[in-house]
């Protein structure tokens, strides 16, 4: 029996509430369990330097959790005048993990930055900010091909992640704060929803982990992902139509 | 007649949600129309070290705006490596109006940190900041009344701010983003519920204003933070039941 | 009896040296009391990006204060690697008060920035600075003038600032340090010497105060900067006549 | 054919230099093909002040690259005055592959920090230095040891580290920089001599791969992970021996 | 015939006004010819850390150059963010050159900074920052001497510094900047008034020099050196009769 | 006799490993003793923007040290966020002594970066760099002769550097790190092949030194040099014969 009483591969409650903040071209308050992120797609028509001239698109996010969205308060990183570590991976991941389902080409000159804003942390807040960056994505790129700027959404697929981890309980789905913190080894799954792997990262956080563990986790994670394709396919598709 | 078809003294509608931060010991969601700032209360037995021994508390804060909460992006301060000299400048308004209505002897050698991010802005993020702030560090201070840590609220007074401004429909109160690029000038008050000014910041964005001017715009601010004394009570009140 | 035997409505003895920063297109050194700023002003012929093409001019301001200016040693801001909020603060309300009373129209693709280095404090450096940092303007904008590079003054109006306080000895203009550091709350006025206003700051730095005592602390700074106007005057005509 | 003229399973040429570093406690110079990294292991008989008094030890590491160690310049990080977020990803991984080997209770209140600097660049950097750092680590705590500092080894397993990746030729072990830079996905997985997994990831360049071509990646992985542990054990025994 | 009149061997004009940094422990404002510099010794009953517990004092210097210092305005340190080499170079010269003449034993538990801060310059900045700093600094000892807080003072010689160069009017005492920015070869020399080198700065800016070019710069640095020693000496009586 | 057992005018053992760093157009490694520092030599076909378009080129040089080079870590400056004030004194000097023998009008709109990293330090590091550098240098100039970039080489002398002290054991050449610590004066030496003087940086550690004992250092330099020069020319000699 999980702390939460959740079955081993059940997902907590999701929620996604599109157009959150008001100014953006596409934005989803993603919520899954006690983890709350706003997720919010501004559209440029201008790209990096290093791609100016090549006809192609870029697509970038930004990741940042308000300095009490944790148990206890953690610096703010304008203060410190930094970001750290942790929060230049995480949104590397998002942008590879966007980048994966964009047809660059497609997008043209343009460029697109998800700011994913953590507003209350409670484990996984990494895989929300992809699932919702997705949403927020797929709104603003609309917005573009119904102005008429782009002929064609340059989606080539959906993408949603979800985290799984070996904990006393054995191999669960979508960790909150207090298994994450306990677990022997958790991975972060970002997957599409034919099927494709776009990123997997495994960590054992005490010993080693083996194969056959690791195979369980992907599992769950197919799991996990079919029920959060479903949501944002839903949530897109009522957006679109108000 | 007002852009937003509001009358001369009217405040936009004002919702205050307590507890947005499920982490924080105080916290509350203030929407001014178009504007949303979640502030968010940290209680810390500790004191900075220019406070250490002296046997009283601190009361500080810290601002900060989501990228896209305006119209276009604005860089991210973390990234960029440093607040800017406006979010520094506010972040110390709050603080001040803030210490003026607590008892900071009476308080001990705690710490209180609020953080104000605003999420949506529509003008008057600082005003609306402290206006939620004194909410969120209310609740805060009652739960180490609760907890026995402190024999009574170490609090002297209620505080809420608001703008006013001269725009080409003659001074008016509250201004949205709209009015307040337009304006010639424009005062913030921060005032308190039994008639004390905590603080007045005026500026005249064209061409200098007179002291009736002045006066007209001090009229107004005292309508509307009467107003907004009534709501945070209000709030306040209907929270502790819970 | 103030501290330092003046009467509540008594200027500290003031000086102004035109001409101190030698290579600057107009400068001048400040003292007022213990208080000595030295503002210099630049002229170039770029404007910031954002005014690029606009056919209009800006007027900024930066703010330093030598490490030793006070009582006891403060760290160098260069060596720490950033301003203080304080600092930002004063640079930007030093801006404001300046660009108030220029016509940035007539200035043309000009910009100017007028450093204002406090080389000795004891309370009212923002005033002081911002009185001399007109006059700095104003013998910089007379040299285009005369150079034939503007074909007029660009300027409207002429800006001073002076701080008043209420301390023990009730409400008194021009705060020395002692004073400052024990006043129960204090306000800065910019005004023009034509009567208007360009900015009013107040703050309780106890209790809030009322708006009758506001009212004598702007009364005492129309008294104080009727003399700096004067003073202001009468080297401006001295400097251009040598 | 691979653009080397190796085979799909086949590691570059792997050299170890122990005792490069000359004041370290512990150093390998590592070359992997055209890839070559200095591992310096410093200890310290101290730790982060997060583990003060709780007994038990830490292991971190900093990774670098040279500004030419690459085919164009790279911006020193130092000049810039901040560290990339790949950088800070990479060091992040090299520290948790480290510490999943050693038994942090038994190393007590000391810390090892390795220092993995790259001299020379062409493709699989990190895991060069993941398999480099382990053996400054061993040297270092063997030294330890000897001196009769600890009475055995704090060290629970054996880590190295190769990429492999999707290429043009299928699935490929060790890629070198043509080939990484070409490749359609790439994985780096982080596994111990007595099979466990430590850490994988596995991220799509282009588009999302299938679980079957991640399969075959983590068995090239093994193959090319046996030949560095009889490398390292190699290297490790004979400087032992010196 | 140099570009000022002055003979090959000839100081500029040479003031130093003790005492103009009101709140510093010692101060001299230093001017040679247009170079100007204010510098503020300020005492302080503490050592680095590096230091605690040697009994030993230290004495350090920091350096800056106001903006406008110069012919055309420079960016301030404080806003960039960072010193420059120069300004840290420079810093690091003046602090050796105090050091130099200090029996830091004697000194005891106390650390004495001295900033040294350019008003206006004209060349030979560092040159002028050192032959002041050495004032402010033997006044400020005085005053530990006087207070009985040192018993004598703890001072081993007297120290001052020159630049020379080699110009198109040959070898010559102390550049100004015209001259500087014209010389093939430039050379700071720092001297005791005993006959010591402290320091000695030679640099070919064109073409290397030679032996006997430099043995002609040390000539003409003793020169200028005796007659500063002359003057510091003077003006340190002066000022302690008062 | 000294520590090392070598004479008082004798070099450590030097050897220059050309094309250490694979990349770079030109490069070695230089050991002296216990030091070791890799140089390598970038060129590019831009200027910095303050030569633009002057037709001249621009040689300029970054000096960085891996943590463990020392005897005990020292900080990362990438990690720390910003450069030594020593670091940036060194990497100055060497830029300035290269270019002292480069002839920038005949380099053409090009610039050279010479990368400067300490390996392994054992004192005189800024002194091996320039040693160094200038071999990496002119490796990478010939490089551009002979792809027909340049008609000739743009050198007009050859420079190396040594270090010389005063120390127990008298004047002495080429101090290590245990004789440099010990010295009561240290002398820095770069001197051209052809007899001239880039250079001299002569600084007292303790006591100041005599004109006697400096001119002794200067002759224990030219014998160093005399050595270092042959050993370039042999060096480069080869390498261009490979």
């Amino acid at each position: 029996m999980r702390p939460s009483g959740r079955a081993i591969d059940a997902l907590r409650p999701v929620f996604i509430q599109p157009g959150f903040a008001r100014h953006a071209e596409g934005s989803a308050l993603i919520r899954m369990g006690g983890t709350e992120v706003l997720c919010a797609a501004t559209v440029e028509t201008r790209v990096p330097s290093f791609l100016r001239g090549k006809g192609q698109g870029w697509v970038t996010a930004e990741y940042g959790m308000l300095p009490r969205a944790t148990h206890s308060r953690g610096q703010r990183e304008a203060a410190k005048g930094k970001q750290t570590g942790r929060t230049q991976e995480i949104q590397r991941l998002i942008a590879r993990a966007l980048r994966a389902v964009v047809d660059l080409k497609a997008l043209g000159e343009i460029s697109v930055t998800v700011d994913c804003d953590v507003l209350n942390a409670d484990g996984g807040t990494r895989c929300a900010a992809i699932t919702g960056a997705w949403v927020a994505l797929r709104l603003a790129l609309e917005k573009l091909v119904r102005a008429g700027t782009l002929p064609a959404l340059p989606i080539k697929g959906q993408v949603a992640a979800i985290s799984c981890g070996l904990t006393d309980d054995g191999p669960v789905l979508d960790l909150d704060y207090r298994e994450d913190s306990a677990a022997s080894a958790d991975a972060n799954f970002v997957l599409t929803a034919d099927g494709g792997i776009v990123e997997i990262q495994g960590t054992a956080e005490k010993d080693p982990f083996t194969e056959a563990q690791f195979n369980t986790l992907m599992r769950l994670a197919r799991t996990g992902t079919a029920e959060l394709f479903r949501i944002q396919t839903a949530i897109v598709e009522e957006a679109l139509k108000a």
